[in-house]
């Protein structure tokens, strides 16, 4: 019984004012994708990882981590429209698993620390996402007018989401719903309790070109942070 | 008619593991409160500055500017018990003014574009504050158990915040309540409408060691940043 990782890398890269998408962005010297893939492997080297692409760059990552001499083992598999369907294509080929975590391709900064906090208490209670509360006032708005609400109800969600594999599975039969916004959500649909794992707050969704100019900030700090 | 800042240090620095407060922990050679001054004094250096300190650091303060050189002129003011009474002493000394901002000391990464957004806002419209959206799911807590909910309907709110002078003199007339987390709130009760402004998502609020040292890295690339 073995431990995945199903990294996921979808979007077209449209917001970075750029053509690749931004799991191919530079980062450091190497692809964002490299350091993702690095940081389960740092976790453990037996971890199995599968990688979920778009059909069309499988080819072009597959050359490119041949070009840099990219070593770590990882399966590649195409996405689906929705990550729902990227999800489910990944798990179709696992069938050995004792816990499954769902990670977000663009999010290299996670820490080893918070990888092991999630795969861990899935194992001992099926479920595992890293949050972190929030520092700052929210507000929520509504119809143009916006109000204060208690920010310690609330906790900001990141990845890797880790799930009992038989569980995972199982909530994946379901019907797909627009709601589903996470892998999370589509495990609750399915009616079980999501427990709620201290995360590292730099593990940042590099979606814009700021966000790619903190990761290389964030990075030159790496040991100290993590 | 000027605009004034009243920049707000509370602090006692227990929870970053130091007997100093925050604001004048080191942050590239200089104490936080420096880099905060400077932002707003670059934004336009006829802004009226006011520093509202624990009364207990008001000498120490003092003479630290004066000791490392620090020559951008602003007033001292002695804290209250809340931040509602701290806001309120920086008030009182103030009689000629258009806008008023008022910013946390421990936010020394906003950038000047961002104060910039805020004041004119404030100036055609009475009040803003900076904002911005979460790229993270969200979820609410509430007993143990906790849901995903819709997170294009919540901003995290920063500071400055800025008001028209006579609303927010108004407003700080009103018995304080433990409600008021931030002085929008305050000018909300007061029955004004808050305009939320784009901020700029590197300006967090310096409350751990972690922050701290992610602080040093964003101002490692802030001129790409800003």
């Amino acid at each position: 019984m073995k431990d995945y990782v199903i990294i996921v890398a979808g979007g077209s890269g449209s917001r970075m004012n750029s053509t690749l998408p931004k799991q191919f962005l530079e980062l450091k010297g190497r692809p964002i994708l490299c350091h993702t893939i690095e940081q389960f492997y740092q976790y453990s080297p037996e971890i199995e990882i599968i990688v979920v692409l778009s059909g069309e760059y499988l080819q072009f990552w597959d050359d490119l981590r041949r070009t840099i001499g990219f070593a770590i083992p990882h399966r590649l598999v195409a996405g689906g429209k929705e990550r729902f369907f990227s999800v489910k294509n990944g798990l179709a080929i696992i069938d050995d698993a004792r816990v499954i975590g769902i990670h977000d391709a663009v999010r290299p900064m996670v820490s080893v620390r918070t990888i092991e906090r999630c795969y861990h208490t899935a194992a001992d209670h099926k479920t595992a996402v890293p949050v972190f509360a929030i520092n700052d006032t929210l507000r929520e708005v509504e119809g143009g007018i916006s109000k204060t609400v208690d920010r310690n109800k609330f906790r900001i969600v990141q990845t890797p989401q880790c799930f009992d594999a038989s569980l995972l599975k199982a909530a994946f039969e379901q019907e797909y719903k627009p709601e589903f916004t996470d892998d999370a959500t589509v495990v609750e649909f399915y009616g079980e309790k999501i427990n709620l794992i201290e995360g590292n707050k730099e593990n940042i969704k590099i979606t814009t070109p700021e966000d790619l100019e903190l990761a290389h900030a964030i990075l030159s700090v790496e040991n100290r942070l993590r």
